[in-house]
Parts: C-alpha cells; sequence; structure tokens
C-alpha cells in the first residue's frame, strides 16, 4: 500500500484524499494545511492524520508519495523539497505562474530519480482516453486539424481572476496541454485573439474572457481552441480530431440520457454536467490511479513536469499574442 | 413515356400529379373528377386535360395507367375497370373496406396480365428502404422482433373519422403492411388494446383513438405495434428490427439538423416534420418511380394487391381482437 | 451511524457492502455466507466481520438492518425472521418463486412496524428517476402508453436459468415494476407471447429467450415490453413514456461520448455499457442510499415487499398466457 | 411569369435551369452556351431555346433575368452587361478573381436601378436559415464566436485546382461569406495557417489543402475556419455560432435517419449526404426561389455583389496571410 500525504485541503485536495481514500492501492496517511481546522475536518473524514506545515509530511520518512493541493506559488519549492526526499510528487498545474522558475525546476526534477507528475486531469478523462487510444492506433490515420471547445459555465469571482495569471495561464493550459497530447507533436507558433465580451471589469487586470487560439506544428499540423468564461448553457468541453483516414469527436456529458418531447420542445435533453468537479470525477479518479501506478513504478510517468511546462509556455506565447497582435513563435 | 391519368383530385391526387408530371419517364396526361373544377384547376397547373367521369379515361385507349385516388368505395370497381382494359393501375389504400369484397377482387386481378399495385407509400421512405434492405443483406440475422411506432400530430376530423372504418383499417393498415414486409413472414395470430384516452366523441362509432397490437408469426417472430391519433410533439413514425446479428432503427425526420442550447434548454431540436404530406413527400416520388418501372415492366411490382388484403385482414383481426378481448387467429 | 448487516457474499452481496462501505451514513458491520471463505474474504475487504450463519446477525441485538443477498428460496424466511427482530431489511427480488407465499409474507411484513424494502434497483437509475419525476411533474399530461426494452447482453449458463423461475420471474419482472411505478396505475390484463428463437435447450425446462407482453389498466392506459436473453450488440435498456402532453425516453449509456467517423462508419459511438453491474452502478448506489434513508426513518420505504408480490404476480400472470394463447386476468 | 435565361450549360446551369423550370413563378425561356451541343440538351429536357452566345439573350428585350454560371472569368463582363440591358442578375460566386475588378464592378452595379444577386447557395440551407434567424431573434443573445466546418469529401481535379484560384477564393469563400452573414459584422483581421499534408502537387501553383483560419471584428467577435479538401466519411459542412445566451449548432444531413446496432458497430448511421449537387439541393432551390422574388421587386436582394466582393476580400487577406504568416488587416 502506497503511503500518500496531500498538502492543501481545499477544493481539489478534497477530491484527491477521496480518491487516494478510496483505491485499493493506496493508503492516504496525512493532510497538511495552513488552515489546520481544514486539514482537520478532512482527516477526519478520512480517519487519518492532520498536520499544519507541509514540511512536517515532506520530510516523514514514513510517506511514499505527496500530493500538491497548494496554491500555485507554492508549487516548485514543495515539488522539489519532496522530490529530493524521494517522494513521489503529484502536483496540480500550473507548476508556477513563472515560465522561467518553472523550467529551471523541471530541469532539476529530471535529474532526480523520482515520479513527478503534473496533474493534468482531463487527459484521464474516459472520452479524451478514447479519442487518444484511437489516434494511437491509427483509426484516423495522420493526425492534420485539432479543435477544441473549452467554455466554463460562469465566472469565477473578480478576485480570484485577478491572481489567476490571465485566462490562458488558468484556463486554457488545460486546453494546450490537451492539444500537444492529442496533435502529437509540438505547436511552432501560437496566434491568439482575446475579447472582453462578458466582463469589463477584466479590463483592470488586462484579461479577457472570451478568446480563440491557432497553433501549427512543424508538420503543418493545425490546432484551434476556443474558449470563454461563461457558457449560460453550461460547461462545454469537447474535442475533435481530423485526420487522413477519419475525424473523432466527443459530447458533452449529461446526468441522465433522457429526452424530452412536448408540444414546445423537441427533444430536449437533460443539462450539461455543470461543473468541472462534477463532469471530471472520473478523470480524477483515472488520475490518481495513474499517479499511484507510476508512484510505485508498475508504469511510465504518463504527466511529466516538463508537460507542465510545455503547457505554461503556449500560454505565455498565447499571451504575448494577444498582446502584440501577431502569431508567437514557440522558442 | 408512359402516359398516365390521375383519377381523383384531392390531397393525394395532387401529390401524385406533381410527381408523375416531375417525372422524366411519364407523362401526366388527364384528371378526373366528377368535382369538374377540382380536376379542372390540377389539370391546368400541368397543362393537361380535365375530365369528369374517370371511365372516361379508364376507356381511353392512349393511356397506358391510371392511378386510383378516389373514394374508398370507388377502389375496387376502377381497378378492375381499369386492369381489364389493359392499364396499369396504381391504387391508394385501403382496396376496399369490406374484406371480402378485396379479397375477390384481388383473385380476379391476379388473372389478369396487368401490374396493379397499392399504394403502401411508407414502404417508399428511404429510412424504411434502408432497414428493409439491411434485413434482406442479412445485416441483422435472423429478425426476431419488429416495433413500430405511428401517432399523429393531430385528430382528424370526427365526420372524416366515423366514415373511416376505424383506427385499425384507417391508420394502423399502414403498420399492419410494414410489419409483413420487414418481418418477412405473415403473423398468425393478433392481439390489440385500444382506448379512448383522448377523444370521448368516438365512442358514437366505437372507435378508439390510442392502440397497441401485438402479433406473432408461425415461426414465432414477434410484432408491437403503438399507435395513438394525437401526439402533441408531432407526427412520431418510427421502426426498430431486432435480430440474432443486430438491431435497425430510425428516428423521426426534421426540417433542419440544427440544435439549440440556452439556459432554458439543452439541446432542443427542430420540430418534427408534421405531417404525413410532408414526412413522406420523397415517399410518395419514390412510390410513383417504382409504380412507372412496373407499369412498364421493368421492375416487378412492389406492393400488389394481395398485399393490400393481408393489411386489410390484419387490421379486421386487430379490431375483433379489441371486441373480444382476445388474440384473434389469422385465417 | 447505521449499522447494516450483508447476508450473501455473493456477486450482488459485494456490490451492496462496498455501497454500504461507501456512504456516510452506514457502516458495514457483518458478511453472512454458509461458504465461510466468500464472506471472509469479503469481510477482510472492508475490514469487518465474517460468519457464516445468517441468523446469528439477525439475532444480533447490535445490528439496525440487514441487506439478504442470498438465494431466492432463503428470502422470506430471513426477511420475516430480521423484521421480527426489528431490523430493517432490504431483500433481494424476487420475493419468492411462488406468489403466495410472497403474498403471505408481504402479509405479515405489513403488520410489523419495520421498513422493508425489495431491490428492485432500476427505479434508482438516473434515468428512470428523471422520467418518474418528469411524469409526477405533469411533463407529460396523462400518461397513455408505456414502452420498455429490456435486452441482456448475453445467455445466463443454461443451469442457471434451469432455476431460475423463466424469463418473466427472473428477468422480465423488473419490467413490470418498472411498468407499474411509471403506468401509475395496475395493469387488469396481461397478454404475453413467447419463442426460442436463440437456444433449443430451454425447452427442456419449458423456457422462452425472445418475448413480449402487453399489459391495459382499468382506466385504458397501454404497456408493451420486449426482452430477449442475448442482444448481440451489448444490454439495451429502454424506457419510453407517451402522455397526452408530451413523450419522454431514455438511451442507452456508453462508457464515453466519442463518435467516430471514418471511410466505413458514420457516428459509430462506443459500445453500450456492458452489463447490469456496470450498467447499474449509479442506481445500486442509489437504491442503498434509499435504502439508508427508509431504514432510518427519514423517508418512506419506496419499495415495498408488496410491490415485490405485485411484480411477481404479474409475472405468472405473463407465464399462463404464454401457455394459455390468451390474455391473463390480474385477479 | 418571370422570364430567365440561364447562361453557361454546366453542372450548376443544370441545377438552376431545373429550379426555374419546377417554380410556379418564373419560366425557362432560353439557354445559351457556345458549347451548342450543351446547351441544345439541355433546352430539350424542359422544352425550351438554345443559343450559342450569352449575348444574344442578353440583348432579347423579351427576357426579364439571367442566371450567369459561366466560367469566373466572364462573370464581370456577363453581369454588367445584362444589368445595363436592365435584366435582373443572379450570378455564380466567385464574382471575380481580382479583388479590383470586382470591386469597380460591384460599384457601377450600384448605379444601376437592377436587382442583381451573387450565388451563395449556403445561405438558403435550412439549417444555416434556421441559424440565421434564431441569430437574429436574438435566441443566442450576442454573437461572440462563430465556427465553421468546412471539409470536401474529396479532390477535385489538379487541373480544376491549378485555376480554382486557390483554396480560399474556390472553397472557404463560401464560409467567408457565412462567416459575415452570422457574425453580423465584418471582421477586421484575418489570419490563416495553410497546409499541404494530402497532395504535394499542390506545391507547384502553391496551393494548400488544409486550412485554418481566424478572424475578429472590431467588437472583438472572434470566428474560426476550418477547411479540408479531402474528408474520407463524407462532405463535412457545420456551423456553430456561441452567444451570450446560448449555442447554436447544425449536424450533417444523411440520406435517411437509420441506425445500426451490431456485435462490431454501435449506432453507425447512414454515410453523410455525399457532395454539394446533393447536400444542397435544397439551398439552390430556395436560392432560385429567393431570386425570383428579388428579380420581382418583391423582396430585397438577399446576397448583393457588394457580398461576393467582401467575401472576396477576405480570401484575398487569407491568402496573404498564408503567404507572409502574419494576420491581415482588411482594409
Amino acid at each position: 500500500m502506497l503511503k500518500i500525504a496531500v498538502l492543501g485541503a481545499g477544493r481539489i485536495g478534497k477530491i484527491h484524499a477521496a480518491n487516494i481514500a478510496a483505491s485499493p492501492l493506496a493508503t492516504l496517511v496525512a493532510i497538511a494545511d495552513p488552515y489546520f481546522d481544514n486539514a482537520l475536518q478532512l482527516a477526519k473524514l478520512y480517519g487519518t492524520n492532520a498536520v499544519k506545515d507541509p514540511l512536517e509530511l515532506i520530510n516523514d520518512r514514513e510517506i511514499d508519495a505527496v500530493v500538491i493541493a497548494t496554491p500555485t506559488d507554492t508549487h516548485v519549492d514543495l515539488m522539489l523539497a519532496a522530490a529530493r526526499n524521494g517522494k513521489a510528487v503529484l502536483c496540480e498545474k500550473p507548476v508556477d505562474m513563472d515560465l522561467d522558475r518553472a523550467r529551471r525546476a523541471s530541469e532539476e526534477l529530471a535529474t532526480l530519480q523520482v515520479p513527478v507528475m503534473v496533474a493534468f486531469n482531463r487527459r484521464f478523462d474516459p472520452s479524451a482516453q478514447q479519442i487518444r487510444q484511437a489516434i494511437v492506433r491509427g483509426e484516423v490515420g495522420e493526425v492534420h486539424q485539432v479543435m477544441i471547445t473549452s467554455r466554463d459555465p460562469g465566472f469565477a469571482p473578480v478576485d480570484y481572476l485577478r491572481h489567476s495569471g490571465g485566462i490562458f495561464r488558468d484556463m486554457v493550459i488545460h486546453d494546450f496541454d490537451m492539444a500537444r497530447w492529442l496533435l502529437g507533436e509540438e505547436p511552432v507558433s501560437v496566434y491568439a485573439s482575446g475579447s472582453r465580451l462578458l466582463n469589463p471589469a477584466l479590463a483592470e487586470f488586462n484579461d479577457v474572457d472570451t478568446c480563440m487560439v491557432q497553433m501549427v506544428t512543424a508538420s503543418g499540423k493545425q490546432c484551434h481552441i476556443n474558449c470563454s468564461r461563461q457558457a449560460v448553457y453550461g460547461h462545454d468541453q469537447r474535442l475533435e480530431v481530423y485526420g487522413s483516414a477519419g475525424m473523432l469527436l466527443n459530447d458533452n456529458m449529461r446526468a441522465s440520457s433522457v429526452r424530452r418531447f412536448t408540444h414546445q420542445l423537441t427533444e430536449a435533453r437533460e443539462p450539461l454536467v455543470n461543473f468541472f468537479l462534477e463532469r471530471y470525477a472520473d478523470a480524477y479518479r483515472h488520475e490518481m490511479d495513474a499517479f499511484i501506478q507510476a508512484a510505485t513504478g508498475a508504469q511510465p510517468v504518463p504527466v511529466t513536469a516538463w508537460d507542465g511546462v510545455m503547457a505554461l509556455k503556449l500560454a505565455e506565447c498565447a499571451q504575448r499574442s494577444v498582446e502584440s497582435g501577431k502569431p508567437v513563435s514557440v522558442d
């Protein structure tokens, strides 16, 4: 049984704690959170220990692995400390707001012989997995175009957005990772357009709420991403992969498969699964399974710190493209 | 060019006239209707001749084929007269309200060397054709069960219903024909349930508005039909064929493929194509093509007078089953 | 925390044990199984106790509730013993193979002041719940027709089928319960057709593999059920409710929402969720939640022993209808 | 009855001739084609006149309107000649290969008091119409993003492509027109990426087979187009409009609504309607209806020569963007 500690008892920490507790291959041995009450409450739910200081757990020889679900600006230090102590690490995205810092951390982590995984949970969504596996099996031949739709059902609070690093680093970063994974090749140029069509308050910190990205790889594969902070009809998350031998796409998920027909409606379906905790519940569970496999050496690390750096780099290119109005070369 | 006359300038006669006029293989040479103004108006539209008496056209040596779209009680006499005169015949359903009369006519028609076709238009619907062809190609193996949904969007006027012969002879007769065609084997027993859930006025002439039928063939294949006179959400026409190697089913048709997503709605689609003239516009066109092929001897008659008799017989069995509360043997 | 014991460590017992263990409102306190190794293994998984004799747990004062997942012929005795001891009971279907015995048990249970629930798990499927709630809210007006499709992906072993009580008591019993629940009114007549189209070996014990049922209620509502022991394309479970103001229907569930388009395929989707343990995983979980609510008195019992008797009665009527070739009155 | 002549008896001329012949409001009075046999054959089919020289018909006082379906390099001269003679004009796209020439023609046409329409047939597709009408009714609030998928089922011959003006002028031009119409606002910048992923032979004339376009309007609305010369699964034509109050999208059309389920397949559907003549048959018919309405003054011209110029301009910007690797400002 892999002994895992969760650092950070917030929204995401809770999900990871539950998935560790439910796994037959791992034990949840401790929770750390400077807001000690939060740590205590979560620990109690699973009959485990609570501490205030994450470093206490990172230094605990009994612990095999840590999940880092703390604020972004602590990720790099905690990752490095844990990895230097020989612990397997699952770290929430983004690795850091600063690309150089993330890159340097990634380079050091690569020298340590420790499994370090970055939590791009969407890769573990069953539909995304099916699409990726179909690509790998060659079902659509050579991939030519990838289209990603990524719309949140509603705005996060402005205070959150102010410190989020902007729509590309905070939200589209998931789609940059997805794009790299599905394209199977690195984008070499990024062109992005961003508008404030929903919320003028974002002007204060120069953020946008509606954006499109177009990327090209060295061999000429193309990728489009569209993104909105607020889709009134729900959390809209779709993928489309077009290749020389066919197309793959997925639909949004719904709570049930019921369709309604009345005088006013034809075939109205259940609302979309509301938001990411619900939409990606399976993905979070499979992600934890994958981390446990990687931490025990049974499988390679499926998403590395380098993947985290690359997604961040694309986000930064997109940000610079919006600012300059021009496509930005990726290095 | 096959020279065709249309007998009856009502709703169905108009459709047939238009399809003949549009065919590159046939010419619409005349319209007959005792309401001479109707005949005249329709003839004018296509630059052709109008007469009052259908027999005038049946006796016209220049005419190769007639389409009988007159009231039901004239069908048998006109069919026989036309066929005796050597004309190819397309006759609207039902052949007659009286099963014995229809059977005797069918027997005489079988002795004449003339193509006589009964207008079960739904067989010519593209979806029905695809399903039938998939069955014939063996895509679902042996057919085990056929399910038919048949719901009109709204009541016909009570005066029409009073003389319609009842829901089984008037409406479900199409589904009895479809059942025989898809089962590929004759039903040997018919059990039907009928209720007045929509319109108590039907009690006056002992009709029902909501019914179900269950039929079995000699080899044990099963068929279900459900039927309603008034589906508030539109004309609901679906088929399902279940066999040893798979299932085939079709959806309803819509005017466009647009889907709408709003705060209130998820994936509401365009209304169903409203009623049979619109829903089966393609079917009527393909039916006429098939008749022209049969009339010119290029293809065998796809739906014979005997098919008309058999569907009527099943309708009569269903009627008797509702009255007796028991399954009725066919023969 | 409600203290629950599971009687029977087989396939279904395991599901219930897992759902109890995962509930924040209940504790799994013991497992009983005459095959003591099975009990032991399951108990170990959840760190709980194992015994050989179910009665030992039924007589244990510390236990609040029992889940009966033992062979059918023990259901009645265990239900009565547990209820007489004041324990809340969740009993697997069918209550018994013998209708009279089930009815007498149900009558005695009704006199005891104990929550006794029969495990018709499909009522707790999210889609079935949505449909039922839409009916209750009046979204389709008066219910006129209910259509149920119920096809297993493959045959159970013949040895199992030999002692299953026949297709109606073993398999369609779920659909009889669903029909009563969705119709909102008791069927007064049952007509059934049964054929052996898949497996002639069933002749030995006079069972069928392919059947249709047609039922009518006192007010004229109609219900159709179609059932097959072996749908090669997967576990096919669909409901359709047609009423004066609209229609509700559900689709089958799939492991992902991916659609594939290639030269050969258009829009091929993921396979259907394979079989009932997977298809109804959510339903089993919600069923346990509902039982815990009922056992603690927070909610009324959603499916009573009487419901179990009524479904069994409809199954028996269907069996007699196949044998006699006639509709059977329900009492 | 509007008297219309068709100039050009090729593939598109034939469609227009058939739609004029079927219209109750117009008469097909003549066909012109320098390949006189083609003109003769088409004229014979509809019992009308054939001439060799288009100008003969343009100078014929008896003719009210002309449809220009001749090679692109003749469009401008014929449009101007016809309009100067007071004839209503429906001209195939593109107006010309040369933007300046098209613009000057458009400016002169605007000074003549004659209805001149450019044949962007896709606007008249029922699904496109439903989407546009829903936008106009405000069903999705303010439009924020438009996504257009435009993939042909297979390559045109290389000889055709060599003189086609390139993928943007030949193929994406339809999508540029659609984008303007759905955005309801002019794009101010165009960024395009183009690759040869399918056919290296296009290098000879510097064309691409796979492209993406990203455009922005002055108010920040965004538009994405993806395009391929060869989608092996069929003619893929989809629209998506995302706005402040919802989303609209359409699916591809199919010849029937049949779905297949077998051991190998789940829910495979009929192939997509194959190519544009079939896919847009309804659109061509509605386009002719609209032209007849405009030519008789009953309705305003729905697609003007100016629309033709603007689509061409966007195509030219896209071409320049691919060449420069930068977004191009529209003027």
